[in-house]
């Protein structure tokens, strides 16, 4: 007699266990895929009977294109065993875009994805049921006796005590823990992506093998909208774009950290002055703390336990210490080193220190995954009176920066208690009422995460929607009931008592790099006035018109704008591609004409054409800074 | 026969060795206490006889102080001597404004002050000529036997071969290198200052030791403006003002790494601001850059060796990372990304990245010397015709940075080829002459250091003169023909050849950390408007007039002004008194006849009285601020 809660909040009690095809049918969800069970997902047809929070899953939900791409990655391997006998799978699984399997002995090149993609599609139309089987050692042998890989794999599974299960499509049969979508027919629009070279384990010393890397749609159309929407990143990467605009650098001897050239770090000061204009007027005090700190601290943080893998530690005589991953702890030794009232809260300490983050085995792609980074970083010290406004300035200050400034999309995620947390559940649901209450009062669209938040308090999570359609996660606002506990972070409250404090960590863009790598792209480079690294290039003419073109940027200069002047003896047609190349906002020719008047000729990035006299384009210039339009 | 060649550049021939005194005598020279030669520092009485650079020190030469101080110990261990026959005198050097002397078997306190300083007293107006011996080990046991501490010495001196020597001065003999004044009438006002704890040879696992400090000078007057200044300078102590205003903290968590408090990290925001207006102007660009990075570059760029103990090293995985303690580096690689052409130089990069020395073992002083540090760093790269105009353009900023803004006095001094160089000595003297040119057409007052540039280039430092009268060195400028061969750093020249190019190191403020210890010392904590952490505070007469004190803020910070208000129920006497102690520039009263009329009644610093209509005032603050006044 499973009691079965919905998302919308309803429960329903059902006489015997259910299936999630029948919930399915109940909540008329089309297109369902499987379903969630308490944060675990099962195959539409496998039955629920234990109480429990479920979610019908289609493919808007991550976990739905979870289970999809999971099928579809089995419907590739089911295509090379038919195409490629002797081929020998091994690990298969979803991807943030798609999926990945990996082959021993099967050599291809990229002209035969067409020829695997049409079998793939053979198995799509023979719409094959997915299903189910539980196996045992021996059933491995029989049935994948051949490869050694699926051996090694079960054996793994039977030595943690796992149940070893496979799942069958028509003839073709598969070690494998699912979950999958009913059947083959669900997958529509299968698509190859790339070959690569994968290692067993993804470890060097063992054996190579040959990567394919596909995704798949539920229909053609969402497939090449998909497929546009890549080509057009792939213009926007910001790895290309970094390189033709001198934005940043990369270099092997600090794997991870960018180097940030000139047109970069003009970017990056423009984002840090743009927020400490806005900490000015929020009420934000900055501060500026150490990087280098002894393990001491480090283990009252919980960090050298937690987060060890991740910290680059060394050793200074006889003493350990830490780099920082985080400016927490530098935030609370300074809260520690005053004793606090009531009336001081809340307290919104930000800083912009250097972060280490020890990602050198993993996959350094860029500014978006980095060793080094700078975070628009602040912890809030309040009392649990304060979360609901708090909060709600919170929301207020997100929603400057993306709607208002940078005109992104974005949705929040509010993930609550997980089974494990720390502190008292009369402040969880304080807090977790308070960050949904605000988000309710903000008409801000959200999704609550059951179980999701970190044991420490709940949090939301901010996906910001770049101009191709990619959702990045960026902002942060998560409650800490734990790190104040740790240094004994107290205030003396109206009732004169001695109280924990609450602590707020929140990032507005995350890290600077990270954000900076986005912005490229959600820009195509094309960033607007106040962010561009150089705002307006004045071409001459000819040489002869030099000097004026010097003077109107000395003009423009007096007041800050960043202007430079080209006056190389070249056509102006070539002058003016290289700085739509540079993808400068606007582009001033002088000649005879202007350097009598007084004007400039403007050419906007949309190539419209204006002849305007130089102080009032220098003042609508000063306007559209200021308005960071 | 010695060729003496004098500082003003004269050369003069002897038919026999020359003396100290002798030189003074034909010099002129009024109170000569030591005279060096070739870079090494002889008694008055000791012969030259070999061809040398010369100079007769008196006790405005840093070198003469050396001698000053140094027999002003002697003084000391003479008294103790006398006073406590069982004491052990051990070391006694001069410091940089005064000396020491260690004693073992001395318990004395502060009170026995004024009865050693009689005593020295009396041994100066004996005015004992110092005489200097040569000893072998025997008459060291024959003189100073009883004493472990000299035999020692005595023991290594001859173990490294070096000549061991005494000086007496009438019944005092004392195991010393030397040199000193002539007699003990020379010191003319001794004090002494503080006991202290010391261990034999700084090691605390060795005996301990009673440190006597103190310090002397020509004369009494000297000495009263030396002790008065002290006074002065402790009032404007920095730990002391950065703990009243809030400007920064220590932690031993993060020893010699200042957490910079809001307070704080305004006046190092501001700074930065300041600099990058300048760079705007001057052509410079900014680069932000790594901060930890592999061996190979720190072994390519010489830091491994030569800067080894001051390296942060540590391992990551199998590969060895030091956290960087300077830029130059990292700046070459920017460099080096590109090739460059003759027409894109000089290039001016600019970094403000954290850097971090090991001072550890060290002592740290607060700001003044740290572990962590953001200096105001850039590098020039130019080819040699470049040099005077670029120097010219730094003599330039350095002026405008202390003269204009800081109001600070400075002075150069300009070190020119070591014995032992590096680089084509055509470009050396091409050099040396582009900074001595530079220096005297910006008129600025220097002193020439012969042989005294590092190996790899000539340089200038500057040393900046605080309202207390003390110096501190900040701005440095060194040319660099090293560097650029060691990362191979060249530039295609007009001749279609490639060409090492010039690096120019060059800091104005230095370390950011250790000039706002210098500012804080030399306004003592009243800064200039522009980098005031609270710029005005509005007090309310009493708790009616608080809304009207909040209308003033608001418009106030309209304008980015850094007010606040105090609208407690306290008396505005008692506020005043506050908001005075912390050196706010401009105190606002506001009462009945203010919020009617829409005006605030201004108090200096100076306690200037004033009534103003908000928006002048407003204005009139935003101009100060706008011109650094």
């Amino acid at each position: 007699m499973p009691t079965l809660t919905f998302p919308d909040g309803k429960i329903k009690k059902y006489a015997k266990p259910v299936t999630g095809t029948e919930l399915a049918k109940t909540l008329k969800v089309k297109d369902a895929l499987s379903v969630l069970v308490n944060g675990e997902i099962y195959d539409l047809s496998r039955p629920i009977a234990k109480d429990a929070k479920v979610k019908v899953l289609t493919f808007a939900d991550p976990q739905g294109k979870h289970t999809f791409w999971h099928s579809a990655a089995h419907v590739l391997a089911h295509a090379i065993s038919r195409l490629y006998p002797d081929a020998l799978n091994t690990l298969g699984p979803p991807d943030p875009d798609g999926f990945h399997y990996d082959f021993d002995n099967l050599q291809i090149d990229e002209a035969d994805f067409l020829r695997i993609e049409k079998e793939m599609r053979k198995i799509i139309q023979e719409n094959l049921p997915f299903e189910r089987v539980e196996w045992t050692l021996e059933d491995v042998v029989k049935h994948q006796g051949k490869n050694p890989y699926k051996r090694e794999l079960a054996q793994d599974f039977k030595k943690k005590g796992w149940k070893i299960t496979a799942y069958r499509d028509g003839d073709f049969i598969d070690l494998c823990e699912g979950p999958h979508v009913p059947s083959t027919g669900y997958i529509k629009a299968p698509k190859l992506l790339s070959l690569t070279v994968a290692y067993w384990r993804g470890d060097q010393k063992n054996k190579q093998l040959t990567r394919i890397k596909g995704t798949a749609f539920p229909s053609e159309k969402e497939l090449r909208t998909w497929l546009t929407l890549q080509a057009e990143a792939a213009k926007r990467d910001h790895h290309k774009l970094g390189r033709e605009l001198d934005l940043f650098m990369m270099n092997e001897l600090s794997p991870g950290s960018p180097f940030f050239l000139p047109k970069g770090t003009i970017i990056i000061n423009e984002l840090m002055l743009f927020l400490r204009g806005e900490y000015f007027k929020r009420g934000y005090e900055e501060v500026n703390t150490p990087q280098l700190f002894n393990k001491a601290l480090w283990e009252t943080s919980g960090h050298w336990d937690l987060f060890e893998e991740f910290m680059f530690k060394l050793k200074v005589g006889e003493a350990e210490y830490g780099l920082k991953p985080m400016n927490c702890p530098s935030h609370l030794l300074i809260y520690k080193a005053k004793r606090h009232s009531y009336r001081e809260l809340p307290i919104r300490m930000a800083d912009f220190g250097n972060l280490h983050r020890n990602e050198l085995s993993g996959v350094l792609t860029g500014l978006k995954r980095v060793v080094k980074m700078s975070q628009d970083d602040a912890h809030i010290f309040c009392k649990p009176e304060d979360l609901q406004s708090e909060i709600a300035k919170l929301l207020d200050f997100v929603h400057y920066v993306y709607g208002n400034v940078f005109k992104m999309k974005y949705t929040a995620n509010l993930s609550t208690k997980p089974d494990k947390a720390l502190g008292d559940p009369k402040l969880w649901k304080q807090a977790e009422s308070a960050l949904e209450q605000a988000l309710k009062k903000a008409k801000i669209k959200y999704e609550v995460r059951e179980g999701e938040g970190a044991f420490y308090g709940p949090k939301i999570d901010f996906d910001v929607h770049d101009a191709v359609g990619r959702e990045w996660q960026c902002a942060t606002i998560q409650l800490d009931f734990n790190m104040p506990l740790r240094f004994d972070a107290t205030y003396e409250g109206e009732d004169g008592k001695r109280h924990n404090v609450i602590m707020i960590h929140r990032a507005i863009l995350g890290s600077l790099e990270r954000f900076i790598g986005v912005l490229i792209e959600h820009y195509a480079g094309k960033f607007p006035l106040w962010l561009s690294p150089v705002q307006t290039r004045v071409l001459s003419f000819t040489d002869e018109y030099g000097k004026y073109a010097d003077t109107v940027v000395s003009q423009l200069r007096e007041h800050g704008i960043r202007a430079e002047a080209d006056t190389r003896g070249l056509t102006v047609g070539k002058k003016v591609r290289e700085a739509q190349q540079q993808k400068i906002p606007y582009i001033l020719v002088v000649g005879p004409k202007e350097a009598q008047k007084g004007t400039v000729n403007v050419r906007t990035r949309d190539n419209m054409l204006q002849e305007k006299p130089v102080d009032a384009f220098t003042k609508q210039m000063l306007k559209e800074i200021a308005e960071r339009a």
